[in-house]
């Protein structure tokens, strides 16, 4: 009988990225598809079906299916208290896809199964202590002490991305005022950019620019060291080990990461500066999350152990 | 055979505060001393001896000892990594404490069992998620998420004081800039109240002036601020169901409470406010938690499950 496999979804409010990984942590097979403005529980029940008929023709027995989602997520019910991008609101999503999904499901935030990846198989690989700070268009993050992600009273904790750093700030999207990712974020960088009456360009794009656009220095410097204060702010509450960062915008790499490692240990007078490093998984530490929790769901989390970086999905 | 009691000691870095507690939650006796500028080792031990000596005058039988601590504390050995008002580093306590008091002994930290007493007996009594934030002369906090108090890496969590909340804001004797403890503690407040040219009062006395007294107003409108901003931060990463203010400064009550409340709402756009509410059990939080820790230590831990906010040390 060939290795089996659980069949793993990250869901976002524009794409669904599905997967078939082995019970040795190799990627099967992939299928995206873009997330509807509708009917997205039907479109998810579709795509594992897909997925799992993919399985039945390579001959590879399914165990089980986790899907990650972003918002306010309640893990010991599955259901999304809140998402925005998804525009739902109360949604028992493990209740609807068990009842339609003939196999042990898995529902988990999409940000905190990213930071188990990473803590298992990633950057965090061993550390009980740390935090992942996946930056993209805005700002997320799993918190993770004592081997525990934080998850809080109503499943709404980690929200670094709009801890007001800037008293009286800049305006938000989100309705408040000075939020860490008005300004160290890609969404927030193009923003900022363009207001200050730049291109329209992509943060990717800004980023090119710096030492040769004072705009881009100045922007690129702001996002710095707010996000340095932010680092600063989660080390001191926190004392992880290690941060890691994740998201498009750590693509910038060194010239993310240099200054913001000089900056945070600028912010600390007293105490060590916990390491800063980037991301293993990158925007695969989502659906190698949704992996690890369906092979939980299937009894199966041991076969996670056997795994390293060079077998996940890649 | 009269009831069973601990010794409970809450060591500060000008008193140690002594109590034997019984398991019905009673303070049998108190005994406070200044702490000794050296030998505070040698001084501990003195202060339990003493009280074990009390408790064999009155016929109780002594079961265990707990002292608390401030500073980084590594609960998993007892040691005191550093701790600046003690001029502590490295001080393995459990061991020096245990080798010379023929006793169970306990250590830990003093905000961490504060908050232990605040979640078993006081303002968060049944909460799993929650804050503590005790505002004296500084500010600390318990973080306590899902039952489990966040310790870190390097047992350095929970610093709430020294958060950088006004990026590049006024200097902190701690050698960094714009920490929330600059504005919003005691210290702070009757610190930033003289350097403009206020007269050299507490922060009680510059409480009472408002209203009278525009400086006053300034500066503690800061606190609230700056107060409010910090709460905000600890509610959007943490998602704590209450926050419970505890330390001298929450003597203010509703002069303190009802504007950060507002101040608090009003910096959260998309999600409700946390409960915030004064500790119940004020300054023996501390000593109390302690106590906690002894019983426990003397495999008596379920004896609390029995007190009730009326029976514990007052």
């Amino acid at each position: 009988m060939s290795d089996a496999v659980v069949i793993a979804v990250d869901l976002g409010g524009s794409s669904m990225k599905g997967a078939l990984v082995s019970s040795s942590g190799a990627t099967i097979a992939t299928e995206s598809r873009a997330t509807p403005d509708t009917d997205v529980v039907d479109a998810l029940v579709g795509l594992v079906h897909h997925l799992a008929d993919t399985a039945a023709d390579l001959g590879h027995p399914v165990v089980a299916a986790a899907v990650v989602t972003p918002g306010m997520v309640d893990e010991s019910t599955g259901s999304v208290i809140y998402a925005s991008n998804l525009d739902w609101r109360d949604v028992p999503l493990l209740e609807l896809l068990q009842a339609r999904i003939d196999l042990p499901v898995a529902v988990g935030h999409d940000v905190r199964a990213a930071g188990l990846a990473e803590q298992l198989l990633g950057a965090a690989r061993g550390s009980r202590d740390f935090v992942l700070v996946p930056i993209g268009t805005g700002v997320a993050a799993a918190l993770v002490t004592a081997g525990h992600t934080i998850t809080g009273a109503l499943g709404a904790g980690g929200e670094v991305g709009h801890i007001p750093v800037v008293p009286g700030g800049e305006p938000c999207p989100c309705g408040q005022r000075g939020c860490l990712e008005v300004y160290a974020s890609g969404g927030g960088v193009a923003r900022r950019y363009a207001a200050r009456g730049g291109a329209p360009l992509t943060s990717r794009q800004i980023v090119a620019r710096l030492g040769a656009d004072p705009l881009a220095d100045e922007v690129w410097g702001d996002a710095v060291r707010v996000l340095a204060q932010g680092l600063a702010i989660l080390t001191l509450l926190l004392d992880p080990r290690v941060i890691v960062i994740g998201g498009g915008f750590a693509h910038a790499g060194e010239a993310l990461l240099g200054p913001v490692r000089a900056e945070l240990s600028g912010l600390l007078a007293w105490r060590d500066s916990p390491r800063v490093v980037p991301s293993l998984l990158g925007g695969e530490a989502g659906r190698t999350g949704a992996a690890i929790l369906a092979f939980r769901a299937a009894g199966m989390g041991e076969v996670v152990d056997a795994w390293s970086t060079t077998t996940v999905p890649a």
